[in-house]
């Protein structure tokens, strides 16, 4: 019997291609000879599809994605300041509406600093730490508006929402993922100082949760504060669960102290199973590097092993992590590789 | 003839009295002998108050303090926990209040890692910035709000106000600073394609300003990319300018990377004079470690400068950060050293 995997490829823009057709590479390797059977289905969407032909995600596209079992995503977006682009809002009208849409509450966000990859702190310590960001919440929700625009009395407005029904759900998952860590430590990660509202409904429902999960040590830091442990100490954290705003930041911040957002695989998450999950590089498009095949798709790579998690899949998802961590293991002093470089010597190391 | 200055004192809880003495003491030293003379109120205000009294800032003591030309404050806040402060929110109720009656719309915060002083960075490079934070607006006006709470039904709200009056004129703050320094160069710190309407306000603000000052390089950053830039490449940041929450939470970065919060000084400016300015450190209260006589003093001395800036005294000022620069380049390897010990140092420095 076979699995077979309904998987909608959404290459984008800019290095999104050339990073997307690496992580195929590495999935067909870590499970060429497997039960698992990749049924792939193209979606051409992205800035260049919107300046094509005006459209960011129709409801025909959004339909068709919903027929598929996981979604492996390169980067979308143009290049900044397109003058074709105004108004267009590719994030919005594209990225974040899949996120909402699909429903992807988690959005997680592993770091870890592997072997040999230079870090820009100067005693970096152990990183291995995963961020549970909440993905269809917050101040990310687009409630927002504004009145007399382009006057001196111009107002506007942007409102986060946060439900117990959201919060809720986004810190069960960040607890269960806790519980299956070693250390099981959980960090939650707010302003309930400043942001009194939300931030009572995160603290209390992490509070009520815990009570769930007596091996799970839990402490609470402010955004601000978090920052600074972030450069001073990463290796205290575990697992952090945070709303959709302050996860977006702390990822790229642990991005940058792992060794750069190149590295940083991300996977948006429906744990219902009612929709996609989608598997995504955090880096952008890029295109400022795009077509020149100097992009490094190991970002892509790990998001492959990400999606081979969700699938049930440790074994080969733990493959593809082995065979990274062997291939920037051996990066130090070496000659730089072109993406394809790179990717093929990863499917290598997969495929022997 | 002398320049009569009316300040107020706020010493607040745990390190806070400790580190304003020093303060007061690298003030008096630095200006003893000139035209300036300051008459002092105390006001006794924070968690130890609240826990006296409960009050937390009444009307009277708000009228109180705005009859004064400037306000040294050190740190409030209580024992984190302590049930006895359930409900009291020190943080809103003292600071944010003083911060927003007061219309500090500058919250200004310099960045500078000084010679000798450790970052967490293995090349930082040369750090000198400064954060022109927006400090009356955004995400921190508390407009929020929640219905059904504590039930499953539960729905929180926080609204970020954004006015074009509050946006331009801590714009035009940041080109007059960003004028006044070599590099002329201005980043402004959002997230536009995310947070459109603010967004788009901060960014249309910034852009027809920007036209007024040629001489002006600027940039745009998301704040998930700032994060990445403080830690890789630091020294290519001349002014930032941002709304209340980024701010926030970047200024923390910033200090981690320069040496730590314990460095980080900052002004809570009303540029039009109507009411008195505010300078603090930005470290809070620290409990922990309060009466131990162990707290770094540096943040307020530091603050003490930003306050003789604002009184037009450039020359006292350069003069204080001269003095705890070449205290700093001596701790290196040195034994550790009181607060007192700290104050005292800088201060010889001063009067010699
Ligand atoms: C592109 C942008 C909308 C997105 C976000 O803010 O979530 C990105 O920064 C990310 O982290 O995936
Ligand atoms: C204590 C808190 C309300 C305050 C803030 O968020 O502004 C602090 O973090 C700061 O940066 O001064």
């Amino acid at each position: 019997m076979s699995q077979r995997v309904r998987l909608a490829v959404i290459r984008g823009d800019g290095i999104g291609p050339e990073v997307v057709a690496e992580g195929l590479k590495a999935l067909e390797a870590a499970t060429a000879g497997s039960d698992l059977v990749f049924e792939r289905t193209e979606f051409s969407l992205g800035a260049e599809r919107y300046l094509a032909t005006g459209d960011t995600l129709t409801d025909a596209d959004l339909d068709a994605i919903k027929g598929h079992d996981a979604i492996l995503l390169g980067a979308v977006g143009g290049v900044p300041n397109d003058p074709r682009l105004t108004g267009a809002n590719i994030e919005r009208g594209l990225l974040l509406k899949l996120r909402f849409e699909l429903d992807h509450y988690v959005n997680l966000r592993p770091t870890t600093l592997f072997p040999g990859v230079t870090s820009p702190l100067a005693e970096p310590g152990e990183v291995d730490f995963v961020v549970v960001r909440e993905g269809t919440e917050g101040p990310y929700v687009g409630n927002g508006g504004a009145i007399r625009v382009g006057t001196s009395a111009e107002v506007a407005t942007e409102t986060s929402l946060n439900t117990a029904y959201g919060v809720e759900r986004v810190v069960r998952y960040a607890f269960e993922t806790a519980e299956r860590r070693p250390r099981k430590r959980l960090t939650l990660v707010h302003k309930t100082n400043v942001l009194t509202f939300a931030g009572s409904l995160w603290k209390r429902t992490v509070d009520r949760v815990a009570a769930e999960h007596p091996n799970v040590a839990v402490d609470y830091l402010h955004i601000d504060a978090v920052t600074i442990f972030f450069v001073t100490d990463p290796a205290r954290f575990d697992v952090i669960v945070t709303d959709n705003l302050f996860g977006d930041i702390i990822t790229d911040l642990a991005g940058a102290i792992s060794g750069g957002i190149g590295l940083a695989a991300s996977g948006n998450i429906n744990p219902d199973g009612r929709f996609p999950s989608m598997f995504e590089p955090v880096h952008g498009s890029a295109p400022d590097i795009a077509g020149k095949g100097i992009a490094d798709p190991t970002a892509a790579i790990l998001s492959t092993a990400l999606l081979l998690d969700h699938l049930g899949r440790r074994e080969e998802a733990d493959r593809v992590r082995t065979a990274v961590t062997a291939d920037l293991a051996e990066r130090i002093g070496g000659a730089a590789r072109s993406t394809s470089e790179i990717g093929d010597a990863i499917a290598a190391r997969l495929a022997g």
